[in-house]
């Protein structure tokens, strides 16, 4: 137990607090799983209200007048504390900071303003046309630039800053934009040194469809083999793979399928179940607190990047993966052998999808992102200039012609749900995850005999030691610093993708 | 539009509350939804959290002070309004009304103590003994005789009538007592006329097992026929069926299934499709209002069963479906004509489980349970007496001995989550629904030749324009003054069940 059963009186209260906020935010998760999953079409509509609707709720109960009484007493430091204890509770006075900046009309523009543009959005993405969007996103922009402006520390210089902190703690543009700046220069020097595109064209590829029931199969055996708690949790399936959680007691995957390729379903699942792990193994004590989820996304990232690609994707796992797969999928691997699926999944190309795109360009995808938010929420850039600038740093990055919106700016769903300030996330997912496996090597020096055996479970039980027990109670700051012993840097990253690339090119 | 798009600033300010109301108690259905249907098992303690917390919310609202101040410009009546728009602000004060009386302490133990009731009446119903549910339900039974001494009305000198009130308004134990007891009294002489039970040895049954996808197809195939618009709903499966509503625009239903006998599928499905007509069926000018619902429990079983007995399970209803059956089942039916679907559908014969019982016994079932309410509310006797009651009365009416508790006082989940009152709705649709069905036969002289063509379009129309759209806006009792031109009474449905009686046996 990190948090004592015996508890003071105003712990307690705080508690009390946020298990309430907490099965309103849980609520809502259900309402999204839903809305993904098995909702009627015509629902749409009733169900962003009824989103809206607890959302708001949530942002007054974290408002009210009892809260404020208690974030007093908090930092009157009133009550003899743990240091578990204290870091829950300063959970609950940064997130009454944090909504207390909120006005409660922005709260609730900004949710419907987010439901109308997810809608138009999918049509401009169907239609393949950004202007279809473009007003409602210039609406939404404008508002999580009003929402940035009321969150924006005193001591932050970039807008775009408190956007970012929404979901990575503690960094900022600047210290991103050092460690965003070598990385970019690695990964350009690295995609010009190699003619992939030629080397590529020596790889087996596999015959045939692939079964839907069969991956769904292949997918649950490597979920249980991780130590994905069923129990606990579900597997389905929806366009674009998720991981939601109502509490750690039911935590849920979804995946997608590709008839003509397994690999889609393989690693979304597996990347899903990096994610589900965390949200599985935080400890008891937090359940309903505001630490029952991850210290941040870039580290939820690292937790299912390190699965998907440093582990699952490693030369050491498919000497026994690729048993198991030639053996759910015999006439589509004939004469197949470990490194031809060690290759296989490990092509790197250059493309115009970020989800497609492999570990190398993926990061370029990603810069591209970051270099374009914080031009706009610093209205640097208009919202009608994003086709152009998107498809300019296409060409300078990649090399590549945009030839709809669809396979450019349109592609992910992210902006339309206000997400400014995700994307980096996912490269700081990349970096951590390359920093902790380095750990991981060092305390199991057997590591290649377990993976070349399947073991897996010793991963996730480190994983759940040093990592998912503590939910939310460390910063990533904190957590990378005590795993580590160093701070962020994308210097593991790029050792580790270099050492992938001479071994296969 | 039965609410003009033009309001008053009362009225719309009443909506904004209403809507946040409606959204809660939908997202609330969400979940429960879930919980039936996909939850995982390890999960119904942090689900029964999330439900209890946003029932208090809802109840916060209601009581609010805001609510109070609404409350109070209505009834000084300060502002024009239609006869629709009255009916609805007279919803809102009601629904405060009640609410107010209810202290908050009271709806959150409510909420608790159902939750854990279920659980344990789950336990005692898979190991067939109400000891282990009997503490359990004792709790929860003082704290409705709370509930109920805070909703009593002054004029009423029964405290059952106020748990009743919940499900059928405006109505009360003497007035039920004597339309129970000539339905009683006639039931029980029809039993005891025919002996069934050697009768029914001549009947056919079907053949084979059948095929679950088979069921689903069928299922789907008379929903639509029906009316029911899988664009707004969903059809799922969970261990007993039901109908939940999200919205008039996300309606869903659920079957159940028996790999031996096709007819629990069948039914089940034409039952729920007719609750969920009604809910697909109100205005949208109601939406996310409290008329956004059936006028009473016993109304909403009206809709269900005018179509699973009264309608599909009629000989000229047979007529056409018996070929459809057929068609999807051809092995199991082999020599079938439509008189022996129709025989076989309306068989009569006494068992332990209301629910799988016919349309004469079934009301015996409910008559029993009324009466073990009535006396157990008011005191009469005591929880651990329950099953010696309903042992006795048992045996009384339908002349069985229960051998163990799961056939017999555990096998509703009804009292586990606090449902006293709501058994007679059962029983009040059946008769509403035998008197609705003389006024449909009076509007449609053809209909026996409609029915036998498979034309069921023609009811769903009549009954959306008498009932369906105008939701809530009226009670049951003016209801169907306004389709009968008389109240209700047991003289329809007894006329219908001995007419049908004659026909088979």
């Amino acid at each position: 137990m990190i948090i004592s059963e015996t508890k003071s009186k105003l712990l307690e209260n705080v508690l009390e607090k946020m298990n309430l906020i907490r099965d309103i935010q849980y609520s809502v998760a259900v309402l999204g799983w839903d809305q993904e999953t098995y909702m009627p079409e015509a629902s749409a509509q009733s169900r962003a209200n009824q989103i809206a609707s607890l959302e708001t709720l949530a942002h007054q109960e974290i408002t009210s007048q009892k809260s404020a009484d208690y974030v007093k007493k908090i930092e009157d430091n009133i009550c003899q504390k743990t240091d578990a204890e204290h870091r829950l509770l300063n959970l609950f006075v940064n997130e009454y900071n944090k909504s207390i900046k909120l006005p409660k009309e922005l709260v609730s523009e900004l949710a419907k303003q987010k439901a109308i543009s997810v809608e138009s959005w999918k049509i401009a993405k169907h239609k393949k046309d950004f202007k279809i969007y473009e007003k409602d996103l210039e609406k939404l922009t404008a508002l999580k630039r009003e929402e940035a402006k009321c969150l924006q520390n005193s001591d932050s210089k970039n807008l775009y800053d408190a956007l970012i902190g929404e979901f990575e703690p503690n960094t900022s543009v600047d210290k991103l934009s050092v460690v965003f700046s070598n990385l970019k220069k690695e990964s350009l020097d690295l995609l010009s040194k190699i003619d992939f595109k030629s080397k590529n064209s020596h790889l087996k590829t596999p015959k045939h469809a692939f079964s839907k029931n069969k991956q769904i199969k292949l997918s649950k055996m490597i979920a249980k083999k991780m130590g994905f708690d069923f129990t606990r949790g579900r597997l389905d399936l929806s366009e674009h793979p998720f991981t939601t959680s109502f509490s750690k007691f039911d935590v849920r995957i979804t995946t997608r399928q590709n008839k003509y390729d397994f690999l889609p379903c393989f690693y979304s699942t597996i990347h899903e179940v990096g994610h589900a792990l965390y949200e599985q193994g935080i400890d008891d004590s937090l359940s309903r607190t505001f630490a029952e989820e991850g210290s941040s996304i870039g580290i939820h990232e690292s937790q299912s990047l390190i699965w998907e690609n440093v582990i699952c994707r490693s030369f050491d796992f498919w000497k026994w993966a690729s048993r198991e797969v030639k053996h759910v999928f015999p006439e589509n691997f004939e004469n197949w052998e470990a490194v031809d699926f060690y290759k296989f999944s490990n092509k790197i190309d250059t493309g115009f999808i970020r989800t497609e795109s492999d570990e190398l360009t993926y990061n370029l995808h990603i810069i591209l992102r970051f270099e374009l938010e914080n031009l706009l929420i610093n209205d640097k850039i208009k919202v009608k200039e994003i086709p152009e600038f998107w498809n300019s740093k296409m060409k300078e990055y990649l090399g590549l012609e945009v030839k709809s919106d669809d396979l450019g700016c349109l592609q992910d769903i992210h902006w339309a749900f206000g997400g400014y300030g995700y994307f980096p996330s996912y490269t700081l997912g990349k970096l951590y995850a390359a920093m902790i496996w380095n750990e991981i090597k060092k305390d199991f020096p057997d590591y290649q005999t377990k993976l070349a055996n399947g073991e897996l479970l010793f991963i996730r039980r480190w994983l759940k030691d040093q990592i998912h027990k503590c939910g939310k109670l460390y910063t990533p700051e904190e957590l990378i610093q005590k795993i580590a012993h160093r701070p962020l840097s994308s210097e593991d990253f790029t050792t580790y993708i270099k050492e992938k690339i001479n071994s296969i090119y």
